[in-house]
């Protein structure tokens, strides 16, 4: 898809997904959003497609690291529950309490017991929330194994994304279908009716982004809600120009 | 200026960026940078330029809301000392601990006694923590007040940028001159030879983000630091394509 | 009951929490004990008998005061799930999640919905916690409304009790009968197989603390674990005694 | 001395506290006291006697764990500055930020140049907290070696204190010259006019806690602030009695 297209396409949505916002602010919703797929199928872009013009103290984006030592030793949903939205807020977790049925189980992190029992809490660990109000998206992002291996080239030789090469990707590579499986094994016990997966096709990743947030927006109930009257009179006198005393600026970047 | 002209010039900045922040990750590097200016100079853009292609675990924005009622109790560094780098991390303040000298002093939130308090600690405070080795910078965003009215304005009649129109923005409109004071009087007593301001310019906000950025690496000590050698081998099969069971993907989106 | 029966009583009894304890940090268990009841019963004092012995560092109490407006928007049990113990540690939670069923109840804080939903969710809030591992124990602290106006009067009176005294208390004082009420359907609801009540009489506080302190020891498994060998060799010369040089200690207390 | 003479002398020092802690309260102030001593000078003990009649809610006691890996990353005086109190809160270091200038420059984990900066920055750190209006105060328990040895090898052979007993105190028990070495840099580098330190004997416990009370409430300024009257009617029924329905009580535990 062109970045052109995928402008105009996204334009509209973003108007749609700040109006979302105030709504969310105004009505004191809250809103989780977990995003979750194959590693390279385009998480953070969605995330960021979501969030962009979006007020960051409002729209938080959870992106937790490995469990340290005492949280390992926790009740599991713990560190995460840590991080539910309050009134007014919008949360997107970059991977989320899923990784137990997924990275945690292919690369053998949780014991074959600890997924059983995960994937047997989730729905109700899941319901709780649902049922205390909170507005609860789970979107798995696909892609073939093919863009996959064209992405992990693409961050091995791109300086600028080298850092996302992770050596667990690497590792991963030869998982492809141990990840297929154990995606259809977190679907078939936790896509509920409280909380249903949403799969998305991420091998155009911009037009994934653009499903997936029309397919966010759809989801939402009427979320219109004007924005408050402001008076802006006029400032009644000629502004003034910078005047620098103790330090002046330093030399613009020059153009070319 | 152009985007084009902007995105040619900053392209070569965020592969130093990149390096940079490896360099800061292999060596345990702490890096601070606090962004204050005018109200809508443009702070969360350069923060933008200079955190959008960096690992979002490892490069933190913060920006602290209003404070609680027991963080008003606290010793006045507290919360913003909650926030300080670990090894290996860069945090950026989208505004800082210099409120006290800004928004609280000219909105009256803080007393003349807190405020000179404040400028008399700041320097120690900050010495403190460039003795403990955190690599610390500030920029001061300027802008005139006719850039400033524009601004405020396309906040108004742009629906993507309502809710960045607070009322404080509102009320601080015809306070122009008192903001110059105030960051006179900031820069005269807290410019010092451990933790100097930098004055940009950023009536232009392009030019203002490549001069900061520009500035920044500048500013920073030989951070060259090679990526580790990854072996990539050949993947050694078909790869495989997406086959989903328990749910299929929604429809992508319409490519008009 | 008498301060020398009760010390003689519990002498033994604190034996068993160290070797407890010792067995929770060994094997990493964690251990979470709920003290609910009248206000006055003494919870505060039941806490002591538990804790006082322990490791302030592996045996935690948890008293939460009102919740922020930021905690009431939140996810009902949230707060309380970031107190919950890591492998190895004890939390005793003084007041807890039961807050909703009875001070909440009757005094009007939360709604009838509220208090429903949360009777409804408890159960299986804490089947997730059991099944996670957690050593789950609850108890209710009973007392006639005699010894409550006994005690509320002490407080009252004396000065070391005075900040006991809270206005919660005296608005509670003629709700006897509604806590009651209030208490008969919270036993109804969450007393469980995997997370049962114990009530305990309290209209003796001592004799209430051997009660409470013998029966949670009596529902633990075995938790017999020999504390390691130490060596400790004799220290091969004479023992120094202090010598103070930048400063003298200041003056002892005068013995009468 | 006899627990009798102590506890008589203790009593009216008792109600200071808890007037003082009314004080604060009402007053909005903020107290941070520093144990430091000698291992089993009896820190704990001291601790206790000040807090144990005062609001668990309003007076905290810090006794942090070893940093992890992250805080060592951090500014050093980070972990420490999150726990100072907010208005209104009495704060207990059972050992402070000064672990750097004692265990760990004897124990060697923290280098000469740590320590040397810790020593320097600290005079600079707790003016900004006095500054600030924290009232600091910092005690220091001593205690021969013979004392420490007979402590120690109580805590071997009571089994409720066993767990007191940790390797640390072992590994020291034959550096008690390098621990009076380091405390004397430290008082000659630590001991200011807005900082200074108490140090009191320890040798014989109870004395030592009565002289560390007697001082810290000499210290503080008038305290006098008298509570507020509450209006305690008669209670206008007869009170109930506790009638229990879905569970009945457990048996109390038999007086002898």
């Amino acid at each position: 898809m062109k970045r052109k297209e995928y402008e105009t396409a996204l334009e509209p949505m973003r108007e749609e997904l700040v109006a979302m916002a105030r709504w969310v602010r105004v009505t004191g919703q809250r809103i989780v959003v977990l995003f979750e797929g194959r590693d390279t199928a385009g998480k953070g872009g969605a995330i960021r497609a979501v969030s962009e013009k979006l007020n960051p103290r409002q729209c938080h984006t959870v992106a937790l690291g490995t469990p340290t030592e005492a949280e390992q030793g926790q009740w599991y949903f713990q560190r995460y529950a840590g991080h539910l939205p309050t009134a007014g807020e919008i949360v997107l977790f970059d991977r989320s309490w899923y990784n137990r049925a997924g990275v945690e189980k292919v690369m053998g992190f949780a014991t074959d017991a600890q997924v059983n029992q995960f994937l047997d809490q989730v729905p109700v660990f899941e319901k709780m929330l649902v049922e205390d109000g909170i507005l609860l998206f789970k979107y798995w992002l696909g892609a073939d194994q093919e863009r996959q291996e064209e992405r992990l080239r693409e961050r091995l030789d791109d300086p600028l994304k080298r850092w996302k090469l992770s050596p667990i990707d690497l590792a991963a590579r030869g998982k492809y279908d141990a990840y297929t499986e154990a995606r259809e094994e977190m679907l078939r016990r936790t896509h509920t009716d409280w909380a249903p997966w949403t799969l998305v096709d991420f091998n155009d990743q911009k037009q994934g982004r653009l499903t997936l947030v029309r397919d966010l927006l759809d989801r939402l109930p009427d979320t219109r809600c004007d924005p408050a009257e402001i008076d802006f009179p006029a400032l009644g006198r000629e502004p003034e120009a910078e005047s620098y005393g103790v330090l002046k600026p330093i030399e613009n970047y020059p153009i070319a």
